[in-house]
This record gives C-alpha cells, structure tokens and sequence, in this order.
C-alpha cells in the first residue's frame, strides 16, 4: 500500500491541492525532522509538548524519563496527535491575504504503546542515535539496566496519517500581478553549525565525521 | 509585573532547572519564531496544527480562513494549547542517556478570543506583516473589506504560560568523562536565503531591504 487511507478526520475540509497521503511524501517528511509537537489533553486541558522522534517503518517512536507525567500519560492510551512541520519560506504576494509561507507537515492520529521488553527498547534507542549518528551508538558507554528502567520509550503506528506541503510562488489575484511590490519567496533552511566540544573532553579526539553529514529540515 | 504567576498547570514537574516564568524570556522566546503549534480537541481526538501567529504586548495572536473548521473550533472558546518551539543544537554525551537537545521552548494556555471589529482585524494583521517586513503594509495592495470578513483573527491572552529552555554542554555522570568519545553540542541555526523573485514580477523591482534584515529562531 503506497497511500495511506484518508479518513473523515484526515481528509482535507480545505485547500485540497496542498494533501498529500502517499508513503513515499510522509516518510520523506518525518525523516526530515528531529522534533515533532505531540498534542494530548489532560482534565479537559490540551497540552503540546516540542519531543525528539524518530520513524522506524510504519511507527513513530520518542521517549522520555519513565517519571514524566506527560509520558505516563500518553502511555495510558489516550488519543494523541503528534505533528512534524517544517517551514520552508516566506511568501510574499501583492496582498496582505495572499501572503503565506511554504512548508511540509504531517499530522499522524492515534495512540501511543509502549515499548515493554528491554531488549526492544535498547534497540530502539540504538536505532534513534545512530540514525542522526551513524556508528555512534557503539562509541558510547554501554546503557545500564536502571538507565534503561528509567526510560519510557513510546510509538504510534502511522496509520491514519495525513501530510500538507505548500511550495513554489505567490498566488495572487489575476489583477494585482502588475502591483508595484516585490513579491516572491524567501526560502528558510535549518542549518547545522560548527561542533562546540565539551571542555571537559579529552586532548585528541577529533570531531567524528558524522557531525558533518547532520541534515535537517 | 515581570513574572508570569505559576500554576498547577504551568509548574515544572521535573527538571526544575529548566523552566522560567519571567516575561522578558516569554517574550523573547515569542518574537523569536514564525510558526507556533496549536493544540485543542475535536470530539475527543487532540489536533496540532502548526499556525503562524504574532504577540503584541500580553496577547499572541493568529489567522485563518473564516470557513476554517479548525478556527471556527478555536473560536468557540474551547480550550487551547499554543506551543512555540526552536531548536538550538544537538547535546551529545558520552552516554546515550543523556544526549538531549539544547531548546527554547513556550507553551501557553487558555482559550482564544475572536477580533471582531473590522478595523481591529485589519490593524492586527498590519502589525503581523510589519512586525516581519517593516513598511511593507502600505506596499501592498489594500486589503478589501471581502478579504477582511474572509479572515479571522483570533488571540490568546498571555497569562497561564511557562518557558523552558535547555543551553550549554552535555552533563554526563561524573566516572564517564574520560571516555573517549567525542562529546559537545553541534548548534542548529534557522537562516533565511536569497530571495527567490517572482517570475511574474514587473522588471524593475527590487528585493526591499527588509529582507535582508529577517530573523527567525
């Protein structure tokens, strides 16, 4: 199956040609991405926490310290919303109402399980470093058993699944093209900067080339 | 005032360290960004939608279409969560417990309120595109009273709101510092690009300089 199947919550109400439900744009969405919003309510109270993620298949995963209430709570089962976005640019048109911004987003409905056997969440966690960090996990100190006792690792399971993407130049009122302002894109890039070692680290361990190939966005 | 007042809902549950409450964070944090996420509930499901907004004084403010499902919702006065969000690096450690991200983060609660005078709306929204573009308002092509109703503009008083932000070098368990693995914080920086002009516009029209002075992150 190469789209996800469009349910009444995730089918576009508006602005049809920006959906996108094919596998092939929703992974290359959230593969962009370190950090998703995760929506879940709380007494009546919605709550939208920035948290780390990563896919592996057909699954979302992030974690956090198994004392966080936030996380016991997503762990209850409870509906949650978990959303990736990035913002790829300022557009400006000839209008104020015409103005937008280009970006990708996905939104995944659903509800967390949990990752409950150890093995699994090491190599959960394995995987999730050494997809930013290819080899890193070997190079580090070796995870305890309370470390990993002390982490909750969760997923969803992309299933009803929906993505947005906005590209390309203003679209203006046909009669507002000779308007005498600039107009067009701005692109936003995220980028990654110059590694800062630790001042504690040891004399001659140089940056591992992994650092260089850090893409985002 | 120059603190926000703490509540039951906005008080750090762990990693104490990390919250802030005082305005002159809020609002750095706030002006920093573009794009926030919205958190509410729809017949029990939690949706995040990223959403640009804008904060003038104690109030964020943000728009959308008036045939909206999402903010006609948010209108209702039901209850919201607006999250803002950078990320600022990667943290890596010598363990993998304790990589992190290092963050700026608000979240803010409580219900949106509806702009309902016209020249209320249209003011906001010429502060929203000054606020990023300075002058261009009075640029463009006015804004008609059809795009006005189309429009609706909602905000969030600034009031249940706490900040949390994460800076600085790994913080390993105290026998790991001798490992020898690189350890340090590679930063992520938001940057904008050369803009992109469009191909329909009149020869003759410079990019403003304003674009050249954008920020964001």
């Amino acid at each position: 199956m190469d789209e996800f199947t469009v349910t009444e919550r995730t089918r576009a109400k508006r602005l049809f040609s920006r959906a996108r439900y094919d596998r092939q744009t929703v992974y290359a969405i959230l593969d962009a991405g370190l950090v998703c919003h995760i929506g879940y309510e709380i007494d009546g109270q919605p709550y939208v926490t920035p948290t780390a993620y990563w896919r592996e298949g057909d699954k979302v995963y992030w974690h956090g310290s198994a004392a966080s209430r936030m996380l016991r709570h997503q762990a209850s089962g409870a509906p949650l919303c978990l959303t990736v976005s990035h913002l790829d640019g300022f557009v400006l048109a000839r209008s104020g109402f015409h103005h937008s911004v280009n970006y990708r987003s996905v939104m995944i409905l659903g509800e967390a399980k949990v990752v409950e056997v150890e093995a699994d969440k090491i190599e959960r966690m394995k995987v999730f470093i050494d997809g930013i960090f290819p080899g890193r996990w070997d190079e580090l100190r070796p995870i305890t058993a309370k470390e990993v006792k002390a982490t909750t690792v969760l997923y969803i399971d992309l299933d009803e699944v929906s993505a947005k993407i906005r590209t390309g130049m203003p679209v203006d009122d046909e009669e507002d093209y000779q308007w005498p302002c600039w107009a067009g894109v701005v692109p936003v890039e995220t980028r990654t900067g110059e590694p800062q070692p630790c001042p504690r680290l040891p004399a001659g361990i140089d940056p591992p080339a992994y650092l260089d190939k850090l893409r985002l966005g």
